[in-house]
């Protein structure tokens, strides 16, 4: 066995263990019993520390030292020295973060994020606000851990979003609001209702799974290797790629919710289920640092597949061109008075709301550029956590000029911080500027494209974004893709030119 | 922390893994898509090998050590030297199981069972008897290892049922061939046809698992800590008390095989649900050798549970006088010309068949008596498996009367060997027989328990089984349980009481 190989068992192993932790979230979410909560918590608690152990031992360091000289002076980008590279990064990562920081943590997340879900039940920030001060405190300590140059937050998005920085971050939101500010002024100028409500009218949820699934076939996700359940919060996951599954939730009213929620997590599947056979099991379908078994490189990158999907697909008039006929047949009562183009502008409605997981494209950046930004200042200790609901009514009110009357629909709406998670909001904006400079690049680079998009044949793009995209896993890191197939690193020209492309049709902007 | 609470967390997370494993091994059955096949056998693999080094550590024995100090001169009967003694022993056996052995079994078995699933297709018993002989030879090897005073079986079988040995079942069986067979052969004498065929209905599907629920629920099953599913081969399993899951198959027409097999099944899930919370995550709900997580002390303890509720009660006369008349609510139209008595003689008809897992109660056992007793013979080579087609045709010749027209139909019919599964058939007859012994233990010692039953109240049947059976979980073997609350060993008595009792009411013998 050549040391390469004896490195790659070693971590195989690792990747096996993270997959069962992907195995024991994806029960606990969808399928446990109520009463197998806590002996569940047991079990994570166990196959995580073992995992730890597994990774952080002498034993990876003799085997890294070993394929570190046999890989010597070989291809810089191929996926050998890749896997080398990162299992020795993460490595020295991984064993600077202390094991009794990590159980203070999961010690004190379920504890605080049951405190959080009283407090948004009983609008009472106060409540909340001293675990908010003690995650953030452990997420300082780790950022003092792992280290960082310039910006606690540095360290922190690391684990999300290893090519971003705070200053990078600033950078690209001061863009986006350059261009997101005025087009939605505009919009909400123009603004009119609809001449009809199609979410007043009832979609029976059996035939809603049905044509959900129907489509998320229709753009590439593979059955035999994957399933369709329900979660109250929506998810996709997987168990290497040959078994990837999604989730979705229904409401008998408003069919958008489960129909675009299950193009998303399907988007995302796509990419999980066409990375390379030849990465199942090694440290590139490994990440290292948040003890997750996932093929996709960043949560940028992987956002930027499933709303690639989601919107610049699944909202486009092109796909409900192609689609509309089909979802009458499915619901020929409720459409009976609808056809594509009022159909096209319902699911395409913008307007400054309160709720982040309810926004649409136009808006949706603005809530994450207000919720990084008090990440970055409550790290940095720019801003005090007693701050946080009168920052944040400030900035919904520069940012979306909506106010929230409530801390609970205010910064109690998420539950991202009670567990501790910071640096990991930034994924989704990246991913939606990310998405537009992919289909961007794929539509000067395959022929007919769009002549393929408008007859509702998906396969081209898929194959372009796997080729280019999909297949290296987490070979290269996101800016990395972008140059290799776009020829330019992040940035948001395609994205701003698409949002206002789209909407100055839709609302008749000059 | 003292010695003994230090082996306790050394074994708590053992259990966790082992419960890792149970949740691997439902959602493979019931969930996963047949993509995922592949790479679920390594992380199966890998926890299962992790599992394995984690017990048979020297870590393990140095807690040992000093656990055994701390515990000299207490109680050898508490559930403190139980833990630590069997702990004990189960160190020993296991370290002397040679890694390369389960390895070896590990590639060979799903080969195996490919080709026995082949071979039943085709009825080609020779393409399958090189692959038996392997699986033979390595139960062989591991019988070596393990150590037997007198028959390799009982090496085997030490796995399933601690409590017995070769000798000890072939005196079960004699006892009970001597009881059983004369009554099969009169009640085939008196057998005639019912005046109605009720499994030529139409029972949908949806009402068929309501009513099955709802009736699992009325013994005791606690769907707080449990859940229905579909599987081709139901099972139940456990996650510790806490998540107790069941399975069942349907068919359209034949309701009796999902109904009694949902009883059968919640019957097993009684006994896990209701082991004493302080036993979750020791020694005494950890199955050592053969890598489980269960709460029963062996197979024969876990069948006489669910057999005792699938047929003493679920069978019986009472329980149809009980709950005929909501099934009738449930099915109207089906049911319209049918009454309890009728009902009763459906679901208790008998007669010789070729397959064992469609056996009715009397005949069932001559079915496992004939497997173990073949086990036995090609274990001690006085079989050789090109016998098998032949004894398998002389002793259904002898002991149920029907002879198979295919080896499909004969000795290729169960899977069990084809996976190197030998020593697990005895658990079904020993449970069957300790079934009827405990049953006639709580009509002794519980006032009113008929009349309870007829009521269609399970509580005090279960509050006797739980008090003196359940809650125990592996700290007294069958027969310890058994000596504990009837005061005798396993014996065929009360059983064939019970046959001839219920059968010659039935088919009208003198």
């Amino acid at each position: 066995m050549t040391a390469y190989d004896a490195l790659q068992e070693h971590i195989a192993a690792l990747n096996d263990l993270l997959n069962v932790l992907n195995i024991l979230k994806w029960d606990t979410r969808t399928q446990m019993p109520p009463g197998g909560s806590q002996t569940r918590g047991y079990q994570l608690a166990t196959v995580s520390r073992l995992a730890r152990e597994h990774f952080t031992s002498e034993t990876t360091a003799r085997l890294l030292d070993a394929a570190e000289k046999e890989i010597a002076g070989e291809d810089p980008d191929s996926y050998r020295v890749r896997a080398v590279q990162q299992t020795r990064q993460y490595y020295e990562i991984v064993r600077r973060i202390p094991a009794d920081l990590l159980a203070r943590r999961a010690t004190l997340a379920p504890i605080s994020e049951q405190v959080w879900h009283e407090a948004k039940q009983h609008n009472d920030f106060a409540r909340f606000a001293p675990y908010l001060q003690q995650m953030l405190d452990l997420a300082r300590e780790q950022a003092e851990a792992i280290g960082y140059e310039e910006h606690p937050f540095d360290a922190l998005v690391f684990e999300y979003e290893p090519s971003m920085t705070a200053a990078k971050l600033q950078a690209l939101f001061d863009a986006l609001k350059a261009g997101l500010l005025p087009l939605l002024e505009q919009i909400v100028a123009h603004d009119r209702p609809l001449e009809k409500d199609l979410w007043a009218r009832e979609y029976p949820l059996d035939r809603q799974r049905a044509f959900a699934l129907e489509m998320a076939q229709r753009i590439g996700y593979d059955l035999e290797r994957g399933r369709l359940d329900v979660a109250p919060h929506p998810f996709e996951i997987s168990f290497t790629r040959h078994d990837v599954r999604i989730t979705t939730r229904y409401d008998l009213h408003y069919w958008p919710m489960a129909f675009f929620g299950t193009l998303h997590e399907a988007g995302h599947a796509l990419y999980e289920q066409n990375v390379d056979p030849a990465l199942t099991r090694t440290a590139l379908t490994t990440d290292f640092l948040g003890q997750y078994a996932v093929g996709g490189t960043s949560y940028g990158a992987h956002e930027a597949s499933s709303r690639l999907w989601e919107n610049l697909i699944g909202r486009s008039r092109a796909f409900w061109g192609a689609h509309f006929g089909r979802l009458r047949e499915v619901f020929p009562e409720q459409l009976a008075d609808a056809d594509a183009d009022l159909f096209y502008r319902a699911v395409n409605r913008v307007r400054p709301s309160l709720i982040r997981v309810e926004a649409d494209e136009v808006t949706y950046n603005l809530h994450i550029m207000l919720r990084v930004e008090i990440e970055m200042g409550l790290l940095d200790g720019s801003l005090r956590v007693s701050d946080l609901p009168e920052v944040w009514r400030a900035k919904m009110k520069e940012y979306l000029g909506v106010v929230p009357e409530t801390d609970s629909q205010g910064p109690l709406q998420d539950v991202h911080w009670s567990g501790g998670s910071f640096g990991s909001f930034p994924g989704y904006t990246v991913g939606n500027v990310m998405s537009a400079q992919l289909l961007d690049a794929a539509r000067q680079q395959v022929s007919g494209l769009d002549d393929a998009l408008t007859a509702g044949d998906y396969a081209p793009l898929l194959g372009w974004l796997t080729e280019h995209f999909y297949r290296h896993g987490r070979a290269y890191s996101a800016d990395e893709i972008l140059q290799r197939c776009t020829g330019r690193p992040l940035h948001v020209e395609p994205y701003l030119a698409y949002l206002r492309g789209k909407f100055s049709d839709l609302y008749g902007l000059q």
